[in-house]
Order: structure tokens, then C-alpha cells, then sequence
């Protein structure tokens, strides 16, 4: 027995040090690491400022030389534009490396904005390995997925509902049950595109701003009364048209989030093949499913205005005079016109971008940078446009 | 001219090669990180089930031996009382360092919970370095203190203006702008509370339940309709009464965040003299606001349940008989309840823990792990109880 208390003692005694040697080699470890970032941050901003500067010298000089087309020889005096071509192929090559590579993870990342530190707080959400940002990105795609359905079910189930048990009149608790659902989703929504901002996506800052503005709406449309008096078909006017709203936009982010969804495995298979993200032969597979989505998408959002000019009618004729009903219609309107704006403005960059491509189809390498709406592609072709 | 050019291109082409450098050194120093905190983690693993191994046969050995009373020798043929305390104390060292040490960010993190995932996804909000997770919880406490000072203001604005302005009758408007303000508030603090306990915060789970409920009562709210007709003193008695406990929970959040900060202060001031987290003394300077603070948060616990059960009875007698009054009551109640116990239990785990200190005051090395409520110092403590 006294054997094998002392032996039980050695053992956690042994224990004991084994964990302050851990803890020594954990220590280490992450000074280490620590200490090695630093030096990768240091080369990476120091090269990142040569790059700033170059671009600027070439941008310089091609100007000095007058916007010579690029048919045969220079302008007077001007750089050859072949080799201006040269170089600002270099520059766009080691710019992509860096804002797509490994080092991205280790600069400092985009700011957090103002949305999430609201939220959250001052915690990092960016995750350092690629395959955990790839990850991070299919499942928000899959919330998608699984968010559409609920979104068409949820009002088409209220408007059958209405007209087949309800007698025309919803009552208040399930609206307000699909409308706290909405204030929760857009959230979350808002949230997760914040954080894949953060970790490195393209997405566009209106679609978040856009999701911003349905939240307001979300929580304005839970403190608008829902009235089940006489003559409901009538009061009920703005909330019905809300819902068939709705509708279109569960159809409308289904289609979207198919084309999103084959983007990204076009982009993870062939980063797998390629090591780093690729941008072009992205849009192959999907050139046609986007000339489908576009027009549905030009259908929805003229929808979207419609809507919500109609509840400011709503409004005005005095039918449901509420400050609500006119704040949701301003809403509506404001967010169809982003909408439009920013879908064009996609369309625009793409065909841009695939310009540019047809331009350098001869280059071979040169599929290493991601966004085809980034900054590099698109102003080169505007500033040859 | 020509010179400049191929001068320019030389150094955009050794930009690019230097990216590709960048690159391969990032690449490297990722995978290299990976394989070693791998090696750590599976080191901390093993530590970790020897551990758990060690201490059930400790148990088992004194359990043979009969409780023995630490009075002189040992029972009929159980471990000698000394020894057991000595080894128990090599084991409890060990599992602090591995909870509290630097190995503690390597180790796969506590679960993230339900709540994160549903509104952020699968994201990683756990900071690897100790000065960050203590950034983290100081950013988390000045924003409660911020929070608080709104937390008084508003509704005593609100109730103020009510008399002096409004003639006795609230708008629904102002009210309604407060209680989106609640909504998003504990949202926040659910969220931030969650990180927290993501990153080892010994938080009680029931505080962040306390902010579920707290959520769903400010959306139950928001579709609460306020009436303004004639005799709304009345009608809005429910109201009045939300509000007036809002004012007193502020004056409790107040009290509470000195409290909390206080105690942050004494754990960074003395982990930056033994380096790890200390948990005696901790309470030394604030044991006086201790006993302050719980008569207060007591006397608003019953308030809390006082205004639940007028609400329910607002509710049931007819004069405001809305879902939204009884579901609000119901959960003014539950959250009362809660508090209160929650409350009590941390008396008196702090007070168990308080006697354990006592009876080993003498060794030294005692203070190495955080939390009063850990399971060890308590289970320690309650066996021999």
C-alpha cells in the first residue's frame, strides 16, 4: 500500500513536470512563430510599398509619352508600350501574390469595420490557413442554400394560409414569427459577410449594405401593427405585399446562390490544380446560367421598387397611414436601386475583365490573382478604354 | 529613355521574384507552425488523459482506505491523508497548467456553441495569444460600462419626458427606438459572452441564458403595441413598469462592472508578476464591494419577479391582455429565479474556496490556477465537506 502511494506520487509528480515542459515548449513556440511573422510582415509591407512605387514610375512615364495606341511603335519619346505591358504584367503578378498567397494571412488584415466591432468587439475573425477561409465561405453558401427555402416557404405558407384558413385575414403571431425570423437572419447574414470581407472575399460592400437595410426594415416591420379588424383586406394591403416580395426574393437567392456555388467549386478545384485562387475559366462553366439570372434579377428588383412604391401609396391615400408602411416603402425603393446599380455595375466588370482577357489570352501565366472585379484588370482596361 | 524602361522592368521583375520568395517562405512558415503545434497538441493530449488516469486511481486508493478524518495516520490500509493532499496537488498543478498555460491555445477549443454558429458559422473568434483573450475581456467590461450608463439613461429619460412633457402618455415611437436598443445590446453581449467562453472565460452559462431570455423579451416587445388612446396611464402600466426595472438593472450593471473590472485588475497586475493567471487575492481588495454588491443584486432579483408577476397580473385581470404581456411576465420571472440562484451558487463557491485557501495556505506554489469555480478546488473541497 505504501508502495503504491509513493509510486502514485512519482507518477503525478512526473505529471507535473511534463505539463511545466509543455508549457515551457508552448511558450517557445509561440514567441517563435510570433517573432517569424513579424519578419514576413516586414518583407511583405516593405515589398508592397516598392510595388506602390513602380506601379506609380510606369504609371508616370507611359503618360509622359502620350496615350499611344498600342498598334506599333511608341509615342514620342514614351515608353515601348510592350514593354510597359511587360511590366505592368510583372507588377499585377507580385501585387496577386501578395493580397492572394500565404502572406496575405499574415499582414494586417482589412479592418474589421465598424459593423462587426459593434457586434463582437475587437476579436480577430480571420483565419490564417486557406483551406479554413475556403470553408469558411462554402458553408455561408449553404447557409444560403438551406436560408432560400425557408424563404420561399415561410410567406407562401402565410398567403396560403390567409386565403385558405385564415378568411383573407393573417393574424398577428405567425407574421411576427416570419418577421423576427427575417430581423435574425439578415443579422446573421450581415455578420458572416462581414467576416468574409474580413477574410479576404470580394464581396461587394452595397450587398452588405443592402442586408443592413433589411434588418432596419425587419425590426421596423415588427413594430408595425398588424390589424385584424373588419375590413382586413384592406389594412392588410402592405404586409401581403411584403410577402409576395418575399417570395420572389427566396426564388431570387436560389438562383444566385447556384451561380455562386459552381464559382466556387470552378475556383477550389482549380486552386487545388494551381496551388493558388484562379480567376479565369471561373465563369466558364456559368457564362450561361448568368445571362439566365441577370434578367430574373432586373425582374425581381423592378419588383422591389414597385412594392414599395405602392406601400408609399398605401401610406399616402391614408389606407394604413403608419410611419412604418412609409419607412419600409423608402427602404424597398432604396434597396432596389442599389440593387440595379450594383448588378450592372458587376455585369460591366466582367465583360471588362473578359476583354482584357481576350487581350492576353497569349500570356500564360498569368492566372494567379482572384477577383475579376479587383482593382488591377479593370483599371488597366479603363485606362485603355 | 529606352534605359529607364529596361531599368524599370529589371525591378518590376525582381519585385515579382521577390513575392515568389514571400510566398514560399509564408508557405513554409504555415505548414512549419502547423506540424509543431500538432506535436504540441498531441503532447498535451497524452498529459491530459494520464491526468485524468492518475486522479481516478487517486480516488479510487482513498475511497479503499475509508474517509479517513486528516487527523493523525492514515485508515486500515488507505492512503496516508498527506500524501493524498500532496499528490492531489501535483495533479491539480499539472491540469492548471495545461487549462491556464500557453498550451491552452493549442488544445482544441471548447466547443463554440450553438449560438456562435448560427449567427457567424463556423468561424474561429479564439485569440491565441494570452494578451489578446485579456484585450478581449477588458474591451468586453468597458462596453458594459458604456452599456450601463445607457441602460440608466434611456428609460429614465423616457419616464422622465412621460411626466414632464408627454402629459402621462409614452410615444410609441421613442419606447420602440429603446427596445430595438435592447435587442441589439444583448445580442452583442450574448455574442461577446460566447467568444468569451470560447476563449476560456469561466463565465457561468446562466448569464448567457439570462441574455437569451433578455433577447427574446426585447423582440416580444417590439411587437407589443403601445396605446395611446385615452386612459393610456392604464394601458400602459406595463410599460412604466418594464421601464422602471430597466433603471434599476442599470444601477446593478454599474455596480457589478466595478466589481468585475476590479477583480480583471488584480489578475492581470499579479499575472504579470507570476506570468500565468492567479486566482488567490484575487478577491482580496473587492471581498467589501462583495458584500456590497449581493444585498443589491438580491433586493433587483426580487424586484425583477415583483414586476413579472404585476405584469402577469396586468395581464390576466384584462386590463392589458396581450400574449405579449404574460409571455414578457413569464420571462421577467424565470430570469428573477435564475439570477437568484445562479447568484447564490457563486456565494458560495466563493466561500468554498475561501475555506480551501485557508487550509493550504502554507504551500507556496498554491496559486496557479484562475478560476474560484473550477471544478477542482470546489469537487476538492466538497468531497471533504
Amino acid at each position: 500500500m505504501a508502495g503504491d502511494a509513493s509510486a502514485l506520487l512519482e507518477e503525478a509528480a512526473r505529471a507535473a513536470e511534463r505539463a511545466r515542459e509543455l508549457q515551457e515548449a508552448a511558450a517557445a513556440h509561440i514567441s517563435r512563430t510570433w517573432t517569424e511573422e513579424e519578419a514576413l510582415r516586414k518583407r511583405a509591407l516593405a515589398l508592397d510599398s516598392d510595388l506602390r512605387r513602380l506601379q506609380s514610375s510606369l504609371d508616370f512615364a507611359a503618360k509622359k509619352g502620350g496615350g499611344g495606341d498600342g498598334g506599333g511603335g511608341g509615342g514620342g519619346g514614351g515608353l515601348d508600350p510592350r514593354i510597359a505591358d511587360k511590366i505592368d504584367e510583372e507588377l499585377y503578378r507580385a501585387r496577386c501574390i501578395l493580397s492572394e498567397g500565404d502572406v496575405a494571412s499574415l499582414l494586417p488584415s482589412k479592418a474589421h469595420g465598424r459593423f462587426l466591432k459593434m457586434f463582437l468587439g475587437p476579436v480577430n475573425v480571420r483565419a490564417t490557413r486557406k483551406e479554413v477561409q475556403l470553408k469558411v465561405k462554402e458553408e455561408y453558401n449553404s447557409y444560403r442554400d438551406r436560408t432560400a427555402f425557408l424563404f420561399l416557404l415561410f410567406p407562401s405558407a402565410l398567403l396560403l394560409l390567409r386565403s385558405s384558413v385564415w378568411n383573407g385575414c393573417l393574424p398577428a403571431l405567425p407574421v411576427q414569427l416570419y418577421q423576427a425570423w427575417l430581423l435574425f437572419l439578415y443579422t446573421s447574414l450581415a455578420l458572416r459577410e462581414n467576416i468574409l470581407r474580413v477574410n479576404g472575399s470580394d464581396i461587394r460592400p452595397w450587398w452588405i449594405y443592402h442586408h443592413y437595410c433589411a434588418m432596419l426594415m425587419a425590426v421596423i416591420s415588427l413594430t408595425w401593427e398588424i390589424k385584424t379588424q373588419p375590413d382586413c383586406a384592406n389594412k392588410q394591403r402592405g404586409v401581403q405585399l411584403f410577402l409576395a416580395w418575399a417570395i420572389m426574393q427566396g426564388v431570387a437567392m436560389l438562383l444566385q446562390n447556384r451561380y455562386q456555388r459552381q464559382r466556387l467549386y470552378t475556383r477550389i478545384a482549380l486552386g487545388k490544380a494551381k496551388r493558388m485562387d484562379v480567376v479565369w475559366g471561373e465563369t466558364a462553366g456559368v457564362e450561361g446560367q448568368l445571362w439566365l439570372l441577370c434578367p430574373i434579377l432586373f425582374v425581381l428588383q423592378g419588383f422591389e421598387a414597385y412594392v414599395g412604391l405602392l406601400l408609399l401609396r398605401t401610406a399616402l391615400d391614408g389606407v394604413s397611414p403608419e410611419w412604418q408602411v412609409i419607412a419600409c416603402g423608402i427602404l424597398l425603393v432604396v434597396m432596389a436601386v442599389g440593387n440595379f446599380a450594383n448588378t450592372v455595375q458587376t455585369l460591366m466588370a466582367k465583360s471588362r475583365f473578359k476583354a482584357k482577357m481576350k487581350r492576353t489570352k497569349s500570356k500564360q501565366d498569368f492566372d494567379q490573382c482572384t477577383s475579376p472585379t479587383g482593382p488591377s484588370p479593370t483599371s488597366k482596361s479603363s485606362k485603355e478604354a
